[in-house]
């Protein structure tokens, strides 16, 4: 008996007894009389669920529940599992503080929207009611949580956690989780939940954005405890659709897992085998739509057979690689590197994909290069005929044969790769083969999995952006509160214009959605409250062709002309400041251009033919994240063609703190601008004039640097790429750059950089 | 015609007109026409507005409006105002994002309550429309503002800003400031707003609970730029019941003001003369009932006459003394000290005050002393007998004279004391006088002013604390989720006693009242969110006789058993930890004991009778106000009786930056405790097992520390007292104390110590 005959029930059939409305159903299978309840508020809830026998259904009325703890617990049978789902698939919204939690044997619940609101404990879904009483047997199928998180970015919770046995997860919508910790896991932590045999299929793991700190997977097998135990769950026929939250999209963490046919789309990250040994991946599918830091497959641990695997466009890097092969750690601790030993990779396809690491983090500790291993029959092409591979080891333990490369040279550290000349041809089934039969790479009839064939039909898959100037035009003109009011009017996607003249704006300009504003002609905007714009959660601005003073600000230390909510920001947001111009920024000490507060998050800060001028602070205080957890305050952030004179802070003040390796930024980027007296003040503690602590990409190029103090780059994690070059430093000392935690020797690469000094 | 009378017209003598209620009535003082409009909406009020004459009334219906930026601009004439006023006095509530400005020539406010809110721009009440247009000859009385304040603590805005001449502010009831920035200022920044001839009466200036940085000011008379200029602003009759925002209560910046017959209640701080010369100050009556910090008056500039007011109980030390001289700097910057000249200070009664300072803030900079000043006639008394006076300089400049002092014997610094045998009795004013007649101290026909004269009588002028412990007791016993429902279900003042048992969290504890925990026999709490209990807005915890872990707490770093909220909270939190016991905090690193959030402040924090053993943090986390602006996140910590052991982080690191000088604490005191290796934690940024940084007052005695890390002890601002005394320090290096910015040697008092290495 299926979840969706019962869907078709009609209310008319449904008989009404003490609150609750009964009816009596004759199952196909199992010849029994089964009873329907549908229920319309919670006590109904908790008197039906007494009730249930094998086969019975229990359906929740239409409409949104708000606060709805549910404890699912029952026994049903095979052919007569308990049913939980709603009157309407899609049309039964718990929100609030609710959630899930499911225990007995052959349950199902279908049909629910988890949304507008956040669980009160740990878990939205559950699959046990405490740590004796687990599910088994059981499915969750069709449901949908949808941005059901905490309110806090940095409290932890998990969407769906999958404990017991033989349980399958199917068919389901999970997208935007936004706070910390991963989406879906499957827990090993008592012997009820090992060697399991779940199923997770068809589910639409839809957008995740960049979480900007660790605990951003998508979803988990095992933990490393655990790592050593056989979990035999069946991950396939997923679409993991930009699943960004940090670098493992998928953390394997036990034993005997299956990954088939997932796809990958434009997923920062990669397919992690990061503890647990004999794991089958084969048949996935990544398209990498030439994304930052999309990655394919990692390999760590003993017998992993990787086969069949396609990867197109994937610019990861590092361990963020399309693929890489780690070493290990001799005698590795549970939570360490275990050693590459037996893995079995053939017949992938690695197309225009930016990196293949091999022996990747060897270092003292990571010392236990890969043995016994194959690499065969895989299909390499790169159009840019550069080559894909490095090399940080001896990698004399894995036998390279049969393996297909084009149309760069075959790499020098193996035998094993064959230079053939190759047209690829986009096949029907979406990937790329080569025009002529060549025995390498992904199998042609490789079944790709769609969007569409994932979750559910009746939940729109709709895009999580809305971009600048995208909406409407709004014609401004300076009079008083006129730009607070366009401002508080605006719709998402919406342009302000201002016409030319002087704005004093006695209020903040709170931004809770996505708008642009123009200056059109001269157009001067003063402010009377401690900040001009404060980004709210939801918010992004894009500011062009204006005039900013900070003149009328108050006497009071501490002002920003931008800065965003004092209270935790769920949406990552984005910071345009194009062709605007700031002066006079020096009522009171401590006055920041751009000042980011703790718990918020930008995708994207850009700065561009603009200029700051007379700043009693910093022109960005991105450094709010100070606990040391790899939390930050911004991925990107670039600066060109702008001048900045007389700043008594720094220019910019980056902190990731922490020593895990799990995100993929924040990233720098400075280049054609000028830097004059900036950093000098005595309240400027780093008495630097850009510091950056834990960045992990950055690039400084084509500046002046003059009567300014010097850079301070903090490598603290990982292996962080720093490039300084083409720059002029003018009576300013070059670039400083420490090692906190590697033992290396600096690592920035800090060169052709002209010095004067008068 | 006065306001009062006004507001007995009764709603049957008006009509109504085009949306608005018009009423005839004949004026007795100016017998024209004048008119009454009753506006029920902002349109209506907006029309009417229009039609104003002299001696019209525009009354606002009973009710709550909401988001309503009044402007009440218009020409009275004299003996004509023109009104705006209440249908009922205390019944017009002014809520959500609100305002009021009045601008134009006698106009007179009355009746309104500010609540439930705060203004969407820098001032609540204004008298000025924008920098051109101000008030001049009009009147605010009657009106009600109460925790009226921007949601994020340091975010500045001021409650009431006289600009113009001739105005009056009287009769207001003006309580709970929480948030930044001065209560009431008398602005001078423009010709139209100078020797202005304010009069500032019987308002009852209520609780303001200490800011915990600068800002905190309950009435400004000036700023420095404009100090040079004369006021004339009267301030009398007032009542300052707990004004205890930050060291000055009054800071007088402006020339010619009188400061006359107020009454200061328990409030910390004092009247200070900060810039501005020729003011008097007489008559006022300062009661400190032994409160800390509380203080009298400060005397800075030339021209200041100080004569006939009484000081009793003041407990306040340094700046915030009983009465203080201060030491100018030669040719100050208008900014800096204006050397102390022509002083007149004489018949002021100071009993049982602990402080009076002379030539005080003595050193580099401050060395030009007081000159061509008088002290005499004064009365000096202190029960304990003990020298009250402390000199700083050379006090040659005063001439002392016919001071009577008892029962202790004279200062040796000069002439001018008389020792005479005095019994003091309490008069009918409510004050101390020798029984005795002596020619010396205030007068004994000084009127006081009592909190019933001021403010208005329709409003309550209640208690903003309510105790532990004096509401109902509630008994839990150890079911899921009921210590949840009983902490969500408590009223303010509960005690939730927990029957023996085990108690597992899986939810936050949210605290936004006052309530107690009490466990009875073996209590055993463990939780499952990262946090046990979050202190909201409005909270405060005692926790008494539980046992709690951490060893089900999330795996993940960053977790605390108490933290405050994430959002700014504007209310103080008071935090009793007694005979609590606190284990296994180790399930990841970070894990802290009391974690306090960025904008989130503490009267008071105890810990008592306790024991805290195996954690991966801190004990104690009160840091987080890392701008360097002066703020800190507690008041008072107080340990006693406790012992911490294998604290991977610091038992404390307390933080507050800056290096201005106006603030009480932070205050530390550590009694009789044991330290057993505490701080080697390699994660412990300080190195250190007690980290205090910018605390202005310590006391660390009678105290065990073995195996740990020193205390690092950083004196930023003022003149801290720290003293570390009767410890012993076992395999423990002796405290550091560096002081930052004085240039001074170390002044930590540390001695009597026991060092003790294994």
């Amino acid at each position: 008996m299926g979840g969706q005959s019962l869907l078709l029930l009609r209310a008319s059939r449904l008989k009404r007894i003490a609150g609750l409305t009964l009816a009596a159903t004759l199952l196909g299978a199992n010849p029994v009389l089964a009873e329907d309840y549908l229920v319309k508020d919670q006590g109904a809830y908790e008197d039906a669920l007494k009730r249930l026998q094998p086969g019975d259904k229990l359906i929740l009325a239409d409409g949104v529940w708000r606060d709805f703890e549910i404890v699912f617990q029952a026994v049903g049978e095979e052919g007569a599992p308990i049913l939980l789902t709603a009157q309407t698939p899609g049309k039964v919204i718990i929100s609030g503080q609710s959630n899930l939690r499911i225990a007995g044997e052959h349950l199902e619940v279908s049909g629910l929207v988890f949304k507008n609101g956040y669980t009160p404990t740990s878990e939205v879904i559950s699959f046990r009611v405490d740590s004796k009483t687990v599910a088994n047997n059981s499915r969750i199928t069709q449901v949908v949580i949808d941005n059901y998180n905490q309110p806090e970015r940095q409290e932890v919770d998990f969407w769906v956690m999958m404990y017991g046995k033989n349980n399958r997860f199917d068919h389901n919508h999970i997208v935007g989780k936004r706070n910390k910790g991963v989406t879906m896991a499957v827990r090993l932590n008592t012997e009820a939940s090992q060697e399991n045999h779940h199923r997770i299929d068809h589910n639409y793991f839809g957008p995740r954005p960049i979480l900007g700190s660790n605990g951003g997977e998508t979803l988990r097998i095992g933990t490393s405890h655990y790592s050593l135990t056989d979990s035999y769950t069946v991950v396939e026929n997923n679409y993991f659709d930009r699943a960004d939250g940090e670098l493992e999209i998928i953390s394997n963490k036990s034993g005997k897992n299956t990954f088939r046919n997932n796809t990958f789309y434009k997923s920062r990250g990669t397919l992690t085998m990061r503890h647990g040994n004999d794991n089958l991946v084969e048949g996935n599918v990544f398209f990498g739509e030439d994304v930052d830091h999309t990655g394919g497959i990692r390999v760590i641990n003993a017998g992993q057979v990787i086969r069949n695997n396609y990867m197109e466009g994937l610019k990861g890097t590092r361990f963020g690689g399309a693929f890489v092969v780690m070493n290990g750690v001799p005698n590795s601790p549970i939570n360490r590197y275990h050693q590459v030993k037996d893995a079995r990779i053939t017949n992938n396809s690695l197309i225009n994909s930016d990196n293949i690491q091999l022996a990747a983090g060897s270092d003292a500790e990571r010392s236990a290069v890969p043995v016994d291993s194959e690499f065969s029959s895989n299909l390499i092409y790169h159009e840019s005929g550069e080559n894909v591979f490095t090399v940080y080891d001896d990698v004399s333990g894995i036998t390279f044969s049969e393996n297909v490369i084009a149309p760069m040279n075959p790499p020098d550290f193996a035998e094993g790769f064959r230079l053939e000349e190759i047209a690829l041809e986009r096949a029907g089934n979406g990937l790329l083969y080569p025009a002529k039969d060549i025995d390498a790479g992904a199998p042609r009839d490789l079944v790709v999995v769609t969007k569409e064939e994932t979750g559910v039909s009746w939940y729109p898959k709709s895009e999580p952006i809305v971009e600048f100037e995208s909406g409407r035009t709004i014609e401004v003109s300076p009079q008083q509160n006129a730009l607070f009011e366009a401002v508080s009017e605006a719709e998402p996607g919406d342009t302000i214009v201002l016409q030319p003249g002087e704005y004093v704006v006695s209020k903040f300009l709170k931004i809770n959605k996505p708008i642009s504003i123009k200056g059109r002609g001269k157009v001067d905007i003063t402010f009377e409250r401690s900040a001009l714009f404060e980004i709210l959660d939801g918010g992004s601005l894009r500011l062009s062709r204006v005039n900013i003073s900070g003149g009328k600000a108050p006497d009071n230390a501490g002002n920003a002309v931008i800065r965003t909510s004092p209270y935790s920001m769920l949406e990552n947001y984005r910071l345009e400041i194009i062709d605007t111009h700031f002066t006079n920024m020096d009522v009171n000490h401590s006055f920041n251009i751009i000042s980011a507060a703790k718990g918020t998050f930008a995708d994207n800060i850009l700065i561009k033919d603009s200029s700051v001028k007379d700043v009693t602070g910093a022109v960005l205080k991105l450094d709010k994240e100070i606990d040391d957890y790899g939390i930050y305050n911004a991925e990107y952030l670039t600066i060109s063609n702008s001048t900045f004179e007389n700043i008594q802070g720094a220019l910019v003040d980056f902190y990731r703190g922490g020593t895990d390796e799990s995100t993929f930024g924040p990233h720098f980027e400075l280049k054609d601008s000028r830097l004059s007296n900036v950093g000098g003040g005595n309240r400027n503690k780093s008495k630097t004039s850009i510091h950056l602590h834990g960045v992990q990409v950055t690039e400084i190029y084509g500046n002046t640097i003059e009567d300014s103090e010097p850079f301070l780059i903090n490598h603290t994690v990982g292996e962080p790429k720093t490039r300084i070059h083409d720059n002029a430093f003018i009576n300013t000392p070059l670039p400083e750059n420490n090692e906190l935690n590697s033992g290396l020797k600096p690592t920035a690469e800090i060169e052709n950089n002209k010095v004067k000094n008068r």
